[in-house]
């Protein structure tokens, strides 16, 4: 299948439109835990449709999210590269916790740079592929910086998560359901929030049916429901049909979803030509806190999802915090039932899309992503490290089997403990032990020849480093202007630019 | 199926031996933690031909051992009954840790009583029944308490673990490998101990071959091996193997045993006629200290095995301790790829066996068991509650998707934290709280009604509840007889009954 894509992508002409290049689905769980499958282990939240994926598929035990949240991971998975080189990220700062400095909020004037290459944009130029995304953006909270603005065709969503946003309606007003670029209605008011994962996925299986009947023009689609992010809800549909609970009905519905869209593809026929790849953007949100805080409804102090027996969750760089269920589909090309241990990043769906669609990475500019062909062709490893940023922090470094902390930040609960860095390093075999619980001994004769190795890798990553423009940084008048046009009134509980960093 | 063998019961002149009813295997793993399966979610040991076996069976992801240790558990299994109704446990003592006084040692002179019925007897009695043991028994360590003083057909195991146990081996002798009643040799002095489990697996195999030779007498094999009990032995052909290291070297050792069985049937074309099961005795062993104490190629202080995203391990009756993998694999009777989250017991492969060779269940004393035919055939529930015993103690009670801890002991290793009562008792709702993360709060509308139900089953059982003579009191003189029949020198560090207990 490759080699056709790259023989046609050699010969354009002579393959014209009528040869098109396979299509291309990722599917983008928000804050799903590792452990929250019943293929990774989960004893009461019924996931068929992505069992069923998996068993037709490839299943990674060691897949990674390029950052432990949200705008982050999503910029890596759409260019390829680390944040802090695309200028994703926010510095550190005393006096705002990680939660706050990175992710784009309500009243974000931050956005993916313009001249970041993004994966539709690719897609459309090397191969005239036609793009939507649907569900969160999260990239961009300003029109100028919605969907169309970075090469994809089609636009069915929120600019970020759909609110309340850390307080409540009466601060925060409800975010805007878009329709390409126009605002369709805004949640809770004029959307029933139940339904609107249900409405992503209608329009995902209606996008597909869509391009399907243009044969000659093949499509990406980036799936990005917004289960299972609390506020939680569920369709009336799936409401308490999970043992788990509310969180359970919520990844119930989000495997509905898959299975609908797999559904319409092999009931399209078009199962062998459209590769589909499953995984979320960050690790299992763990704060009953801000979850208490929240309407009654929303969620119950057991409502973040599991790691499973991975340590820590979403916004850390403990195991469960950075890995994913992921999950490869193709019909065809990728063998059924394999379970792979090979290593795999989120970023690396930028090189795979590339690779399947035979266009060559751009090459002006330090990519981060590998192809993972290879593992999905049962050939072997794709990549054999991985470089685990938080902000302008390398927190982390996994070689092989092995992980270095140079820094952690929170287990518990976000920032509990708070930041910490390690020197030496603290250094674990994650595959002989992937709860990160036993330390290597600094003295064993294990530890010395490691993190050597792992020195220079970081000394090696770092030469070629240019940290892009970090568009997070909350406390920072020069990155943080208030906004007319943003619908936050001025009477917001934190807003810097009118209260400085100190009253964080 | 279930018909036929029962309409051959109440015809059995008519029937003969030529309507053979179905074999029964039951696979008991040790030690192995609930998330050490592939399929249970670990995400570095390859378990291929478990996952098979589920994919063609049935997986629970709530089935229990009857006890957090080894000789309780085994005996529960072997009886369908609660070990404090059967004598297989210790009583409480404040000089003396659980860990202790509830398995028997090398010393042990304790044993299952003979008045109580065991499967083998019973399947023997009721359905002509041919049965064999491989492994590890530990339901008596004196010759006269080996298994075919309990109505097995045929023994090739050990009395207990592998040892050395809890010492070295200039201390405690090692264990007698047995055929039937006649001493093989001792491990490691005669027996390579790197191909106990491999002799197992040949033997396991040699069984099955030679009864199915004999299609008019149906088969009964409890397959125990060691895998995956310290001190750790792979043999040749695993060591290395796995990515998990050592500890993955012996689940990968046991998965392969499990598909030389599995196989074996196929190939004989009794897959039909033939139920397998396979489960553990109880959670991984988290003892980092004791490892240390063991010759050094046995383990490290990553040895032991995950209970994946559950709390506590071995010894507890948090949820760790007690759930267990448990897969159920019948072609033509059970419907592939089922998953359930019913819940099951290891008493309840007792009933399962009656209700399989359709043998009513002992009406002279109090079973504990029922039948999970219901549930294996996919047509519901077959219990709703469950009581976690430790020695004399009530522990715990499950109830529907509810869990009070009356007492808790151990979390972190064993008797750490120190055993706890819990007055009013610690409730989970263990469906959305695997994890015991989040007690229900006692004010809540849910709390006492709960609790009040759970009360009532307690009075209820503890009604009808005759406690065996304790089979395992160290400290006892009257239990504990250093017997000169036992290889054990009079120099052994703990003999309670030479040294009393308050040394210990």
């Amino acid at each position: 299948m490759r080699g056709v894509a790259s023989f046609c992508f050699a010969l354009a002409v002579l393959c014209g439109r009528s040869a098109a290049k396979p299509n291309i689905v990722i599917i983008f769980a928000d804050d799903l835990g590792w452990g929250d499958l019943s293929c990774y282990g989960h004893p009461t939240i019924a996931t068929p449709n992505l069992d069923q994926m998996a068993r037709e598929g490839i299943r990674f035990t060691q897949f990674y999210t390029a950052n432990a949240i949200c705008t982050p991971s999503r910029a890596a998975l759409l260019t390829g590269r680390l944040p802090v080189r695309s200028g994703m990220y926010g510095t550190w700062n005393n006096s705002a916790t990680n939660v706050m400095t990175q992710v784009l909020h309500a009243d974000g004037t931050g956005n993916l740079p313009k001249n970041e290459t993004t994966l539709p944009a690719q897609l459309k130029a090397g191969g005239h592929y036609h793009s939507k995304i649907i569900g969160k953006w999260h990239l961009g909270i300003q029109p100028d910086s919605w969907p169309l603005a970075y090469g994809f065709d089609e636009f069915f969503g929120t600019p970020m998560m759909h609110g309340p946003n850390e307080g409540n309606q009466s601060v925060f007003p409800d975010m805007q359901l878009i329709n390409n670029t126009k605002v369709v209605g805004r949640l809770y008011k004029d959307i029933d929030i139940h339904m609107l994962n249900i409405q992503y996925i209608e329009a995902a299986v209606s996008y597909i049916k869509t391009r399907a009947a243009d044969d000659s023009t093949p499509f990406f689609l980036y799936f990005a429901p917004d289960n299972t992010h609390i506020p939680l809800f569920a369709s009336p549909r799936f409401q308490n049909t999970s043992a788990r609970g509310l969180y359970g009905d919520c990844v119930q519905e989000l495997d509905y979803g898959v299975g609908q869209v797999l559904t319409t593809i092999k009931q399209l026929g078009i199962e062998n030509n459209t590769f589909v790849f499953f995984t979320s953007d960050n690790g299992p949100d763990r704060r009953p806190d801000v979850c208490k805080s929240l309407p009654g409804e929303y969620c119950d102090p057991t409502t973040g999802g599991s790691a499973g027996l991975l340590r820590g969750g979403k916004s850390t760089t403990w195991e469960g915090g950075i890995r994913e269920p992921g999950i490869g589909w193709w019909p065809g090309v990728i063998k059924p039932g394999q379970v792979t241990m090979e290593i795999g990043s989120v970023m690396d769906l930028f090189g795979t899309a590339m690779g399947i669609a035979g266009i060559p990475l751009p090459s002006d500019r330090v990519m981060d992503t590998v192809s993972l062909l290879p593992t999905l062709e049962g050939k072997g490893p794709s990549r054999d490290h991985l470089f685990h940023w938080r902000g302008n922090k390398l927190m982390a470094v996994r070689l092989g089997p092995y992980k270095a902390h140079f820094y952690t930040e929170g287990e518990l609960e976000w920032n509990s403990p708070p930041l910490q860095e390690h020197n030496p390093p603290i250094l674990y075999h994650i595959e002989h032990d992937p709860s990160e619980n036993y330390p290597i001994d600094k003295q064993s004769p294990d530890y010395a020849p490691t993190m050597e190795a792992i020195k220079n890798l970081v000394a090696s990553h770092l030469g070629n480093l240019t940290y892009g423009t970090p568009q997070m940084n909350i406390c920072d008048k020069h990155e943080c202007l208030w906004r007319p046009d943003l619908p936050v009134p001025p009477s917001k509980p934190y807003n810097c630019c009118q209260d400085p960093c100190s009253t964080w």
